[in-house]
């Protein structure tokens, strides 16, 4: 196996370990548990804590620091946390003003951080939950009920977490996030699956010369398979999916991000970013904000995914606020 | 082939269109040239230019911006772009105080620096050449006359611009440019090849189970090849090399970059980087910036290379100073 690791069963421990050796004026630990909070953790304002199985960083880890969460929660790869780390996570950034957790739409997902939140509610902490359910490739999907979850979390955690940031109340915080999530699409093809270090080989065979439209980021099944496209064929086919869910039109302002699932090079990334902006230009619609890179991978399937957010001001406002995290820093 | 792309031919016109369009706040480009400059281009301070072939992306082009490049030149996939682009972005950026070239060291590279350099001279325009020459896995190599440049290029990139940044005049960021090169050193290890998209196929084939010590970027051979070693025994090897070419001792400040080929995912980079960090660590040396990510890539190689730089006052001053470009924000 082409891969850079040392046990298995360490490599949870080691990247958390990794991150925090590396980040040291950014991130911690929590001792004996998987989970990563902020350096210097603010229990004065919402807290918000994201997490679920490894495999996809930087998320969600990258994304804990100012302006984004307080704590991200760790599984093994591919695989749920369990509602104990859920809930030292909970318990370790969660103040008066009370937390929101942020869960991507998994089976697993929901319920063990269902469970964990309802063991810190009977402690009379103040929670709120929110599922992200962007992904409008599938209805329904073999590890879901409803749409999966993927890189429009990013967005939720970004606006979510500049609302958090800006010392709005839980419930306010709730309602922008949840906004959010109404207002996002994303759809991804990829040209073959992943390794997922404990069976030593991809889990799905995409043919040379075939894409899979809308596989999932653990490698489950997508819309249908088709003969492999161009970057400007592939844009367009993800395009018109969003837009028609979306229901773009002139003068909209937008959020884009062109996430790689870790297979694809920033070469290929920007190619696909031009025509991604080219054709919402070509509708005039406003782009506020392009991120263009690796943000939510599947550890190393060939792949990419487009996630659009539809703005309204309050939307633009918090999107655009100022950020310090390892995967995504600055703005304004 | 399994790459998003549209015309081979099209390519690095299609990237640096990608670039500039996703980040408009940042980055600009030369009409009918492949070079990427600022937005906001600044004569009044000596100007740094660098550049090279592409498929090391986000090196260059993604290190231009307020502390580090004004202008970075795109040849073609692992080719040196040719001197009439080199000479469009010294005419678009230099002024009054001059620039400085930064060219990693390939003979291509080398030469068609200096060719359009000399075109410039001769039309009075001021400027100094430094050779980046980081990589101590081969003392020669057979596209260079000595050591090969690589990732540690990042560190000039980032100190010498922010030396201009604060003012500084030409001979004075051309000896800091040096000093930074002078305490660098860089070595990587691979476990596959690059698929160069005009060819289809891996230049070089790294059998399973085994690892080439030393691999260049664009493929070319490296120093051995070995039985393939855990992340943490190949971590090890790389900082034996370093540590022995740098003679640190404790005490010693550094900057680390963990940098990833292109084909290792960022959980792979945080487990080596925990390790790095650790050996530092046990020697009693003091990291004072780590960086871990994909900085210059070799397209879709599965591999990483470690750098470090020995700081002395000067050195980690600028190494720590304020920088917003697409690739590497943020810090003091």
């Amino acid at each position: 196996m082409k891969k850079f690791i040392n046990k298995i069963d360490d490599i949870v421990t080691e990247v958390i370990e990794g991150l925090v050796l590396a980040n040291p004026e950014i991130l911690s630990n929590i001792p004996d548990s998987k989970v990563i909070t902020r350096k210097s953790i603010n229990k004065n304002k919402v807290a918000l804590i994201s997490g679920g199985g490894s495999g996809h960083e930087p998320a969600h880890a990258g994304f804990v620091g100012t302006g984004m969460l307080d704590a991200a929660v760790f599984g093994e790869i591919f695989t749920s946390p369990g509602p104990d780390r859920i809930y030292d996570a909970i318990k370790t950034v969660v103040g008066k003003p009370g937390g929101l957790i942020l869960v991507k739409n998994y089976t697993g997902d929901v319920m063990n951080f269902e469970i964990a939140a309802d063991m810190a509610k009977d402690e009379g902490i103040n929670l709120e939950t929110v599922i992200i359910n962007d992904d409008i490739a599938l209805e329904n999907s073999t590890s879901t009920t409803g749409k999966r979850g993927i890189i429009g979390t990013i967005f939720v955690h970004k606006i979510a977490g500049a609302a958090a940031e800006a010392g709005l109340n839980l419930q306010e915080v709730k309602r922008i996030a949840q906004k959010a999530i109404d207002n996002i699409a994303s759809f991804g093809v990829s040209l073959s699956g992943c390794t997922v270090p404990a069976s030593g080989k991809p889990g799905l065979i995409v043919p040379d010369g075939e894409m899979e439209v809308g596989l999932g980021i653990h490698g489950e099944p997508g819309l249908h398979r088709e003969k492999q496209k161009t970057a400007d064929e592939s844009a367009e086919i993800i395009m018109q999916h969003i837009d028609q869910y979306l229901n773009l039109k002139k003068g909209d302002e937008v959020g884009l991000i062109v996430n790689g699932l870790g297979g694809t090079p920033m070469m290929e990334l920007n190619i696909l970013a031009r025509k991604a902006i080219k054709i919402l230009q070509a509708k005039e619609i406003k782009i506020i904000k392009s991120f263009v890179g690796n943000y939510m991978t599947a550890i190393d399937m060939v792949g990419f995914s487009f996630s659009v957010i539809k703005l309204d001001a309050e939307l633009k406002k918090f999107l655009k606020a100022k950020v310090v995290t390892t995967a995504m820093v600055g703005m304004e």
